[in-house]
């Protein structure tokens, strides 16, 4: 395993990137800096701090941003076009870049969980030299780091506690969804009968839904100014389906997208993972074709793969996932236009629907 | 690796206990039945709750509950002998096992880390069949179960935020103990140059004394109505170097102690920990001696343990601990003396200081 230069924020700061994403990432090197300043506080030896410093970076950096960039983007359609002072711009995306924080606690760690190679284009945390199994406590602090950042600028607000309940919430949730997936679908121990439908939902809207859709709605939500449970129920009630819908696009995409367009060569079937399309297709299999899918599935063989691609063709699985998509589509549009609530807008709905819809990346 | 049967509340229940000990049993099944009510309300599948179950039994039970047991005792000293109400102790005890639940958190992913093979004498919990770097996330749900019990039972609570705040700080510092403890002690890369005395006693009072020995008198005193932060350091800086006393204690009882006595055959020396003993003997070791050290410290045989103890007997390691054990006890006493705080008592710290000095196990 080779050591990767870790990237540094100069890298992904590029100087002509729009205005909200400049904005968001000018946040970075502050708190980043606050980390250190605290931990040079407690006279913690300078190799700790180091060692610190390296796996913040390489773990909470260069990915797509999108969980963190969507707070402000949201606050912003709450707040009905109302420009947001520099201290709200700087909450918010503070907020996202907790989310990005506890987004690179479950990398690292479902990374080890599931024995992978690379994450973002670089060997994972735990495979760079000298790492292994300290990535889990390094894990850990990525983790207690969110609610240093919270404590230090948020204490004094109304919402601080509704903030720190939300992300504790939404890691319990995320945490039973990877429990869920973990027992399901053990890479080394393949057995269809654990799969169903309804395991694949709980998996998805547990394991991705509440962290990646309904989270930074809801920090926006609460830096807003909402405090009636109503209104966030109603996000949720969006949110969760739109998640779920977005997982099953993944699903799909990992099979029948085109590599040079997601960026990587899907490997769901080799991984005996839990996908959407093998759920759909156990649903429907004559007992012949479920005798291939158990034969095949979950093992690392060119022709095993191609096995249960074959049946997926019998049974017309993709077809099948673009009727979800269009029955996706309409369902959750018409929840969206039924949100009715003062403190809510269908924008903060329709512009995760205009990104998502018929999506290929 | 052989499956355990889980520890279950009916083996650790005695019905002669003290009731000191009964008051604290009787809350585990009360709360352990709320996460489980909880998770069923969820619609999480059966094996996932059959799952979590029995990670919690088989991993926050079966320890000797010291550190749960302080809250309360500690919470009957600050209220003078005032007889707590029954609802006082069903909470004191409730916080008691928050820290249980948090060590469960911790000793489950130290043994991953640290490849151990046992724990309270059954295998660890990563080794139980099946389990392997699933317990990773086990462990994450042990820590979320903390902010379940506190948003469950303190929410109202004008010290709620200051429970949750408490807990995250030394959730932090441990976190920060251990990893400069992986980093500076690797097993696979011994290098006595990364020990220092001062290394030894960041780890051991982030590592073991904010959680141990800190943490229950501070959620007593936030129960008994302590608002007032200089109380709070006063009894930090008590605790702190008590908890210090404590872990060289257990560095020194790890070489010298009886095998029979404390239950286990130390393996400090084996595993290259950054105990107090070596980081004494590299103090003061002669270039020659300190070749020694070099050559067999961290060596999983017996003739390399053999010349490393012998190097402590010519450098009079066992006197330096005796000598540490008498001014440690003098100076934590004087310490405690000067607790002058009305909302404190020296009974809280003399009765620590009675169980550890010259302790044997
Ligand atoms: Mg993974
Ligand atoms: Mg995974
Ligand atoms: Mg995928
Ligand atoms: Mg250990
Ligand atoms: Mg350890
Ligand atoms: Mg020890």
């Amino acid at each position: 395993v080779v050591i990767n230069p870790t990237p540094s924020y100069s890298k992904v700061y590029d100087p002509t990137m729009s205005n909200p994403i400049k904005e968001f990432m000018d946040v970075f090197p502050v708190i980043a800096e606050e980390l250190l300043a605290h931990l040079r506080s407690l006279n913690i030896p300078q190799n700790a701090i180091e060692w610190f410093d390296r796996s913040m970076r390489y773990n909470v950096l260069g990915g797509k941003m999108n969980r963190g960039l969507t707070v402000a983007e949201t606050l912003r359609i709450l707040k009905r076009g109302e420009p947001l002072s520099e201290e709200e711009i700087f909450k918010a995306n503070l907020l996202g870049w907790c989310i990005e924080w506890l987004q690179a606690f479950f990398l690292v760690s479902d990374d080890i969980m599931d024995d992978s190679k690379t994450r973002r284009g670089q060997p994972c945390w735990f495979r760079v030299e000298g790492v292994g199994n300290i990535a889990i406590n390094d894990a850990f602090i990525l983790e207690s780091a969110i609610y240093f950042f919270l404590k230090k600028h948020f204490r004094k607000d109304s919402y601080y506690v509704d903030l720190i309940e939300l992300f504790h919430e939404t890691t319990y949730q995320t945490e039973l969804g990877q429990l869920l997936d973990l027992i399901t679908a053990p890479e080394d121990n393949v057995d269809l009968n654990k799969f169903s439908i309804e395991k694949h939902s709980f998996i998805v809207i547990y394991k991705t839904a509440y962290y990646s859709f309904y989270l930074p709605v809801a920090l926006a939500m609460h830096m807003a100014g909402v405090k009636d449970e109503a209104a966030f129920k109603q996000a949720e009630a969006i949110l969760l389906p739109l998640g779920e819908y977005f997982q099953v696009q993944d699903d799909y995409l990992d099979c029948y997208g085109n590599p040079e367009t997601i960026g990587k060569i899907g490997t769901d079937i080799e991984d005996n993972k839990c996908s959407w399309l093998i759920n759909q297709a156990l649903d429907i299999a004559s007992a012949e074709q479920r005798k291939i899918l158990d034969e095949n599935y979950g093992k690392r063989n060119e022709a095993n793969v191609k096995a249960v691609k074959e049946v997926y063709v019998e049974l017309g699985i993709e077809g099948r996932f673009k009727a979800y998509e269009e029955e996706s589509y309409v369902r959750i549009n018409a929840l969206i236009e039924k949100v009715d609530h003062p403190l809510l807008s269908q924008d903060v709905f329709t512009s995760f629907m205009k990104r998502i819809y018929k999506r290929t990346k």
